[in-house]
């Protein structure tokens, strides 16, 4: 039997995703004996407010997770490297925001309408995948289980809180100095350690994450690559290219998509996404009835929409997913494996 | 031999569009005897600066062809099925920035970089491609010549100049708004004819133009069958997602295409692409070097990066493409074609 309330930490605190956990926490109840907020030295004392408490933030070390049962995680990936392990050995069951150890073939990388099961096989660690990642799985589950899936190709619109809330900090500042005919200041997008950094305000950029020597960007591998895993498909064609567009909150994707079987018609595809668990269909083209990322913010479904069949192959699709990269992308997912855990009982070893 | 200076008119010079074609008569000096601007009543009377001239905007009526030798018409599909023909008959070549004449098998649909020999058949009027069309197939043309093209899947970042000055004023609008806390008015945007409205600032609109029975919108469908039609390829696969984002100037396109040749690498198109006429190339990952629209506005080049060969398909690539909407995407492809039928000496009859 599950306990009535969990130990829980959350690492990364004061951070963007931070937050939403906190909140996210809050929002779905979660039975929570007592919470513990970490973070780095830096944010270390900032006092925040969980329901009737206030919690003061205190500096993640390896004796932080004595007594945790869940620590989640999102602090950076050196971070996740240095103390998971430490949360670990202490009995703790980590789930983990960064890309540190979603490749790791010990750790699950798990969506919870997706692959719920591999959590099963999990050694003290989960791994919850990349926001980009992890909308459009949700949405091409359904897909592939009724119908098959061969082959993706998804370029994304991402908003800005993807890069941290300095970065969104960053796109208002340069929207009020452009509106006032300034000169934007520039200083931390596309990439905060990259060389080179561009504008986002009225702009789009190209890139997120750092460039691999196959002329894809991280981000986009991981779009690949974790895609592959969630799906256990590694014979499945994916390629993505990642865009950075001035908005604060709410990825999109432009997704065209190839299914096994023949005969399939659009409304198929509505009806059948249209009943599948996290997701809201909004598809209705005569009534200008789409999935919009300002519409999405705050919330913790993954919206799909503009679901047409390709005009010359049989087999390929067109969707737009929409999803706050804040909550399912991240937060929400997070805490949503941890209810998972909880049901299926993979807490107490 | 061509005359030294034409009689030109343009047909909706106070417009987003018409103020550009101005702007690139002069830096291309184009040669001109005589420049007449027209408008609708509305905005007949303003006066525009042309080099050391003021020019008095009339009121476009059949009459006011007469003696023009070049018409460049950007008033809305309307006034060129109205007044085109009248052009036309009155001895003008019309080179038409509407969809008006486009998809008619009797009027050439060009980019001079693409098909400028398809002025030669030319009956009177030309027609100016949509603005996504022109820079995705000034790109594509090149490595269709060499190396075949088989299929194109295209998502687009669109700026807000593409729906007219008003929208733009509305994004600068609701920025604002936005910034001072207040609810945005939304009044245009997606399409100013259309039943709902909504915000574009910090927002992503997966709606361009009307929506098509097949639940493609139009300007989806211009980009499928303008680019089959411009490069002569009725049987070649194209399907494109057409998004808007809050971006005053310069479009940018993710598209992703087959080839019919084998062995070939990124680097060859990378190369082939540096050579070749309207195009830029903008590639260099490890210096993070990559088209941006804020980059490209104001310039008349297609820039291309991002070039990289998929993970899964031998012929398959993908790349991005920016270029400005207001100048390659309408005005300086319309009077580029203008340059082209003195070249060719299509003008007198």
């Amino acid at each position: 039997m599950a306990k009535i309330g969990y130990n829980v930490a959350v690492v990364g605190a004061t951070g963007a995703v931070g937050e939403q956990m906190i909140q996210t926490l809050i929002e779905r109840d979660f039975p929570i004996n007592k919470l513990t907020l970490l973070s780095s030295a830096r944010s270390a004392g900032t006092v925040i407010k969980f329901k009737d408490e206030e919690i003061i933030v205190e500096e993640a070390k390896p004796e932080s997770f004595e007594g945790i049962d869940i620590a989640l995680f999102s602090a950076g990936g050196s971070v996740s490297k240095l103390l998971a392990p430490e949360a670990v050995k202490r009995g703790a069951v980590v789930v983990d925001n960064t890309s540190a150890f979603r490749m790791d073939p010990n750790t699950p990388l798990v969506v919870p309408e997706v692959n719920e099961e591999d959590l099963k096989n999990h050694k003290g660690i989960i791994a919850n995948p990349n926001c980009s990642t992890i909308q459009m799985v949700v949405a091409l589950e359904p897909i592939r289980k009724k119908y098959g899936l061969k082959k993706v190709i998804v370029s994304t619109y991402q908003a800005v809180s993807g890069a941290g809330s300095q970065a969104v900090e960053e796109m208002y500042n340069q929207t009020k100095e452009i509106l006032d005919g300034k000169e934007p200041t520039v200083a931390i997008l596309p990439v905060k350690g990259d060389k080179k950094h561009y504008q986002i305000a009225f702009n789009a950029i190209p890139q997120i994450d750092v460039f691999q020597d196959n002329g894809f960007t991280y981000e986009e591998m991981k779009m690949v690559n974790e895609t592959k895993k969630i799906m256990h498909m590694p014979e499945l064609k994916v390629a993505a290219t990642c865009v950075r567009i001035p908005i604060s909150r709410g990825h999109s994707e432009s997704v065209y998509f190839e299914i096994d079987e023949n005969g399939v018609e659009a409304g198929d595809l509505k009806n059948l996404l249209s009943a599948s668990p996290g997701i809201v269909l909004e598809d209705n083209p005569n009534e200008q009835v789409y999935p919009m990322p300002n519409n999405a913010a705050g919330l913790r479904d993954t919206f799909v929409g503009r679901i047409r069949k390709d005009l010359d192959e049989e087999n390929g699709f067109h969707m737009w997913v929409v999803s706050d990269n804040l909550l399912k992308g991240a937060a929400w997912n997070s805490v949503q494996i941890a209810e998972s855990l909880i049901k299926l009982d993979l807490l107490s070893k």
